[in-house]
Order: structure tokens, then C-alpha cells, then sequence
């Protein structure tokens, strides 16, 4: 075994050049989205009014690999290749023989892996020559990414910032404003739906769902203008995978490849990229690594959702794809792991689950998170975003499985992100105040009611 | 010339194995800290009752090179070396010849150097058989440092933060106690001094002094209890010492050597760290780098400041220092760098600026500082705090003079740390609602008032 410093740096002439598709190796492909319009698959050309046409195209690729362009290498070289820790307090801390590794992607200023796919989708975008964006955000780490990557490219950006979410959370969209985009606290003033919501609620607090609806119809009725996305789409997915492939060349470094692959999942863009090149491995017989996606127990689409076609936005825009999901009509209740309130999941990792390819998925509650993160911090000196800490918290119990049974297995988990703009979800923990809300049968039956009817 | 990545990493093989002291190398030290009980030049045996006695003994040592204890170096290693960054995006936004670089030190939870002196400074309290520290907070970094600090080496920590600050900065308490420490917002009752003025003034606000005033009692009153400090003393320019000792490996890796050396200085721990082996250069005549300090026109201790003998701390606990400084009744303006609201400086920073080493000070206006710090994000990707982008706007007005005379500089300055805590200074700046406060002859000479007769 070779002497593993605390964080393995992968040099930037290592940064890959290509990512990597994982849909070239799958045995079977997901099921094919569906045009809600016509009830028959949907293809690249149905997605061209919303989004650029070569990340429509990506949307079906089934090429192995794709060259990342090299005006989003040169600007990933400004954060990345992100470094691989070896988590050797931690492993101290719980007295285990494994060996812990993570990903972190925090260390850019959008605070996630979120600006991977914000730059390849700003820039493909401009090649086009679309001049203006228009986005969501919730939690606002995917509009933060946005804005810096519209910025960088000098696209004109409108983030739909949920009203209650800019009211809770000034400091994320004062980064999106330093950034120069432009924030509109939905619903807002700027389109007829949101008009129309204002004129019957005028004091209507927003969700996800109308932020979208006003991004979608501001892109589709502006000239020049397209909606992008943070998560769910196979070509998030296809960006995301720079985070695995540094990760298997640093584990390389070390002479190491990890037994157990551990990721959050919310839309699953994260765990998707982290996952890619092991789940190659695995798809292709090579290695068998043993996947685990963690949910939050308030929000289960992988643990309790139902493998069905659904909308993959709330606004019920997007075509419809097959993937766990709670429904799109899904009200998780307000838990802090934002980025993770999502109803379904990728169709790409839904088809994996479903198939047996993506070993396990855990729902954890989030009190448990929230001490697997206070610890990981107190460890390692990183504070985790609450999305993140999932991962932590099953990294943590394997680690003490393997106490248990001396197995000293490599763990490799990814850390998507820090907490700095979480700290209302700490002070809340810090003083109790945190509930483990799980939702009932009945409440998710509420959710299952909305899910599209498809032959 | 080599070809430079956007990020020079060095090697955690290369981690500096000892720090550089700068006084084992200037041709006369600063002149002697004073005992303000016995009005005699103070010996290190002064400082015991305060500061642990290795702490003490650095900070009169003149040896050239001090080991980095081993415990303290694999926690550097959690977080460090950290990266030198090229930045080429900010040179083409200028259009400059200049190459400018800059070391980056917010790549930790506490978000700035502050972390490389805590660590030490709570090592050589535990060595000492100390298990409680205390210490002030004003705008939170070293706070938050000296809170990660305490949790690794497992020390006990009361942290007095102005009452003002912690509900201003909510977020920074609540880092402080996720990491175990002790937040007590000042005035408090815990420390006679605080309840007498708790007393007096039920609703008092708190000040930087008062706050000093109850660590120190607390310190000196509670067996087996040291105070701690996060700047201005020469221990802790030392510790500092390895920011400038890693630039300067990385800048030789890519066979460059800085003409300009900019950082901001509030204490000086920053600037001083930075300069360290490149004022060796200086003083021992190897090279001839320029050195400028940056500080905020609303606090212009080298500037307007008098060479002076005053108290380092305003409670007046301190030995005397002479040094440039504002008289510590000096009240300065609510700017939004906080960290260099500080009325003195290092008295090493103070004697070599008074001899003509450190070449030039240079007090910004916050809506310039601003100003660059939204272009420097706005390229770069990083949100810097507001205390290093007074060093950033220094840096962009050098490069644009090269532009000018068309010379091809290598400019380094120091990016001390992020500003994900200061989003209330942005929101203001984006408002347009930040003044430029310049304090008044007058203002400052209520300040000088309030200097200490030395003979």
C-alpha cells in the first residue's frame, strides 16, 4: 500500500478530456421519454424548444465517451481536478479498519458540483447562439452555479428564485446578483403565470413548481432564450462524470479502487457522476464495486416511490420519463437538505436500481444526518452541506460495519458540497429544533394520485 | 518562461518543515514590547500569565527557522499547502502585461488564514497541560479558526463575541458551536467586567474591548485557562510565515519570482505571513521584491497612524508596543471589513515599514474595494472577503499601470479568504447603500488622545 497523503491531487494536465456516457454500457437503455403531447417518444428535435440543440442531443447520445469543448475544460481548470481526501481522522475517530475516501466539490464558489454542468450548458448555449438563460432554484446552489457560468460566458441570465426561499436565504441570491444575473422572486411580475398567481394570491410564497413554469414560459417566449437545468437529464449526468473519472485516476494514484460507492441522491446528478466510471466497471464485468444511493427518509423516491412514467419537472412541461418517483403533486415537507426535494430520480440511475446495478438505496432521517455531519466536521474540518451529510451518515455506518467485522474495505463517498449557506439548518439542529418528519402511506398516496396516466 | 496551470499545487510531500521568523534578519528589531506595571522593557516570562510559555518564548526568539511541530503539520495537511492560483482570466479582463498570481487561504472552513496560528497556538497550550482558552471575536474568522482548532486538540474554548457581531452574524456563531465551542455574546455575565457593564447599560452592544476584557479575565481567573490571539503578535506573523513560504516554492516551480508583493493588513498576520521569505530576500539583499500594504481609508493606522507606543489590546491588558497606530480609543466606522478594524499593527510590520523595507502603504475606500472584488469574482470565481479585496484592488491597480508602461510585472498578492460570511456587505454594495467614510484630522486626533505617555 502506498503512502496516501490527505488529499490525493490529481495535476491539471489530468483533468479529463472527455466525459463518459454511462447509457454506452447500460444492457438495456431507460425507457424512452415520451412527448405528453402526442403519448409517443419523444426525441431530440421535441426537446429543441427548450433546451440548445446539442444538449437535447446529448440527451440521447449512446457515444462512450464525448470531449468535454475547451472552453469548459480551461474554466474547470480554474476549481478542478477537485481533490480526492483520505479521511484519516475520521477513520481514527470511529476506530476503523476501513479506509475512507471523498470527493469534494465544494471548493468552488457555487459551493456543489452543480458548476460542471452549468458551464457545458451555458456554453452550448452560446454556440448556438442563444443570448439569454432562464433557470430555477430552491435551495439556490444550482442557480449560484449558473450565474457564474452565464457570467463567465457573458450570457444574460433570470433565475426564479422561490419567494420564501429569496426571503430565507438573501446571502445565496446576493452571490447570484454579484454574479450579475438577474433574480426574480417567483412568483413574480415577469410572466403570465406568474401574474395569474399573483392576481388570485397575492401573497402566494412560491414552490418549485411555478418557478419552473415561469422559467419555462419566459424561455419559450423570449427570443434568443433557452431553459436549462440543474439535475435529473442524462446530459447533467454525462457532465457530472468529470467528478468520478478524476476520482478513479486519484484512487489510482494510490493503488486503491473502492469496494463501496456511496452518494446522495436528490435528482441524482451527483451520485451519477460520482458513480460513472465504477459503474462501468461493473456494467462491463471489469470490477464489482457496491453502490449505495442515500435519500432523505422525508423525500424517499428511490426507498418508497413507485418505477413509473412521470413528469420530470412539477410544471409538467418536460416530456415524461420512467423513473422512481412520489409523483410529481409530491409536497415533501420542509427539510433542509434542499437540493434533495425532489419527487423522482434520473432515469438513468431509476433504470440502474431498477435493474439491479445500483446495489442499494437507504433513506436516513435527518437528525441522524444531521450528527453524521457535526461529526464528519469536528473530523475532518469541513463543514458539509445537509444534501452531502446524507453520504457521510451511510459512509459512517459502513465504516463501523467494518469495525464490526474487520474488514478493512475502501470507502469511497462524494462529498457534493460545504454547508456555508446552510447555516439556518445547523443552528437549527444545534438547538434541537430539528424533526424527523416521515411521510405516511397516505400522504404518499396523495402523491401518487398525480402521476400521469401512460399506456 | 513554463507553462503555469490556473492552479500551481505543490506537494503535501513539500509542506514547509519549519517556519521562517523574520527577526532573525532584520538589521535591528522592533523596539521593545513594555511591561505598562513596571514601565520596563518586557522579558517573555511577562507574557506567561496570559500566553502559554512556548508562545511566549517565539515571541521574542530570533532564531531564523522554527520547527513546525509534528502534530500541528499533519493538521496543516488537512487543508494546506494551499494553491497559488494564476490568474489569467482577471490579467485578459485588464488587457495587462503583468502576471499576477495569488495565494489563496479560504480554502477552509474558517475561510481564511486565520486556521495556521490557531492551530499552533492551541498545540502549545495542550503541551502545556492547558485545557481552557479564551478569546474575542469581532467579525468571526478567528473565532471560527481557533473553535476548529480547539475541537481537534480537544481543548475547551469560551469564545466572547460582541454582542452586535453575533446577531449580525448568526451564521458565525453558529459555525463556532457546531465545532463545540463556547459563544458568549458580550457584555456577558460571566466575567465581573461584563456584569458591571451589563449593570450599567442593560442593553449594551458590546465592543471589540470589552469583549478582550472578559477573555482575558476569564483566562487569568479560571485554573489551567490561556488567552489567545489571532494577529498583530510576532508568534503570530510566524505561524503565519508559511503562507509566503509555500508561494514562494510554487512561484519557483513555475520560474517566477514576484516584483510586487501586495496584501492587506489589519494586524498584519495576513501581510506579514505572505512577505516573510521574500522580505529574507530584502533584508539579506538577494533580491529587491516591493512590498504594499493595503488598508482601509476608514482605518489608516500605517497611513495616518502615529509611530507610537500603545497597547496592543484596548482593554489595555497587553504589553506596550510601539508601533503605527490610531491610540486603541481610536472608534472606527462600521466598515464592512472587519477584520481590519483593528487600530495598531504588527510592531514587525510597523518597524520595517518606519525602515523603509516594506515599501508603501495604501488605504482604500470600501466602494473601490468593492468594486474590484466583483470583478475579481466575476473572472476568477472566487467570492473574496472583503478584508483581501482591499488587496485585490491594489493588485488590479498595479496591473493596470503595466498596461500603461507596457512592463510584463509579476504581481503576487495575497487572497486571504472568501467572503461566503460577508453576503450582508454585498447585499449593501449592490444596493449601493456603502459610504466611503475617511475619518476626520479631528476624529483621529481623539484617537491619538488616547495614547499612553512612554518615556
Amino acid at each position: 500500500m502506498k503512502n496516501v497523503p490527505n488529499r490525493v491531487i490529481l495535476p491539471e494536465s489530468e483533468l479529463p478530456r472527455q466525459w463518459y456516457n454511462v447509457q454506452a454500457d447500460m444492457p438495456e437503455r431507460h425507457d424512452p421519454y415520451i412527448n405528453p403531447g402526442t403519448g409517443k417518444p419523444a426525441t431530440s428535435e421535441d426537446f429543441y424548444p427548450i433546451f440548445a440543440e446539442e444538449l437535447a442531443r446529448q440527451e440521447f447520445s449512446t457515444e462512450r465517451f464525448i470531449d468535454i469543448p475547451d472552453e469548459v475544460r480551461e474554466l474547470y481548470k480554474t476549481y478542478r481536478p477537485s481533490p480526492l481526501h483520505r479521511a484519516y481522522r475520521l477513520e481514527k475517530a470511529l476506530d476503523t479498519p476501513a479506509r475512507i475516501y471523498y470527493k469534494y466539490e465544494g471548493g468552488n464558489t457555487s459551493g456543489s458540483h452543480k458548476l460542471n454542468s452549468a458551464l457545458p450548458q451555458v456554453y452550448y448555449n452560446k454556440r448556438q447562439g442563444i443570448t439569454r438563460l432562464t433557470t430555477e432554484t430552491g435551495a439556490g446552489q444550482w442557480g449560484t452555479a449558473l450565474a457564474m457560468a452565464a457570467r463567465f460566458f457573458g450570457l444574460d441570465l433570470t433565475v426564479f428564485m422561490v419567494k420564501i426561499s429569496s426571503m430565507q436565504k438573501p446571502y445565496r441570491k446576493a452571490i447570484m446578483e454579484t454574479f450579475g444575473a438577474d433574480v426574480a422572486a417567483s412568483p413574480s411580475d415577469r410572466t403570465a403565470s406568474g401574474r395569474k398567481i399573483l392576481e388570485q394570491d397575492p401573497e402566494c410564497l412560491g414552490s418549485l413548481g411555478v418557478a419552473i413554469s415561469e422559467a419555462v414560459e419566459m424561455a419559450v417566449t423570449t427570443p434568443g432564450s433557452r431553459y436549462v437545468l440543474g439535475s435529473v437529464l442524462n446530459q447533467v449526468l454525462l457532465h457530472q462524470s468529470v467528478i468520478g473519472l478524476e476520482a478513479k485516476l486519484q484512487l489510482e494514484m494510490v493503488d486503491e479502487y473502492p469496494d463501496l460507492v456511496i452518494g446522495c441522491s436528490g435528482g441524482g446528478s451527483n451520485m451519477g457522476g460520482l458513480m460513472a466510471p465504477f459503474m462501468r466497471d461493473r456494467l462491463t464485468g471489469a470490477r464489482k464495486p457496491y453502490f449505495i444511493a442515500v435519500e432523505p427518509a422525508a423525500c424517499p423516491s428511490f426507498t418508497r416511490g413507485k418505477y413509473a412514467y412521470d413528469f420530470c419537472d412539477t410544471a409538467k412541461v418536460t416530456p415524461l420519463a420512467r423513473m422512481y418517483t412520489l409523483g410529481s403533486g409530491f409536497m415533501p415537507s420542509s427539510i433542509h437538505a434542499g437540493g434533495l426535494r425532489y419527487h423522482g430520480m434520473s432515469p438513468i440511475l431509476s433504470k440502474l436500481y431498477h435493474d439491479g446495478f445500483l446495489d442499494e438505496a437507504r433513506a436516513e432521517k435527518q437528525n441522524d444526518v444531521f450528527a453524521a455531519a457535526k461529526l464528519f466536521a469536528g473530523e475532518e474540518g469541513i463543514l458539509p452541506a445537509p444534501e452531502s451529510s446524507h453520504a457521510i451518515k451511510a459512509a459512517i455506518d459502513e465504516a463501523l460495519r467494518c469495525k464490526q467485522s474487520g474488514e478493512a474495505r475502501t470507502i469511497l463517498f462524494g462529498l457534493s458540497g460545504h454547508g456555508h449557506f446552510d447555516m439556518g439548518a445547523y443552528i437549527s439542529y444545534n438547538e434541537g429544533s430539528i424533526t424527523d418528519y416521515i411521510p405516511t402511506d397516505e400522504e404518499l398516496q396523495k402523491g401518487f394520485d398525480t402521476l400521469p396516466k401512460v399506456e
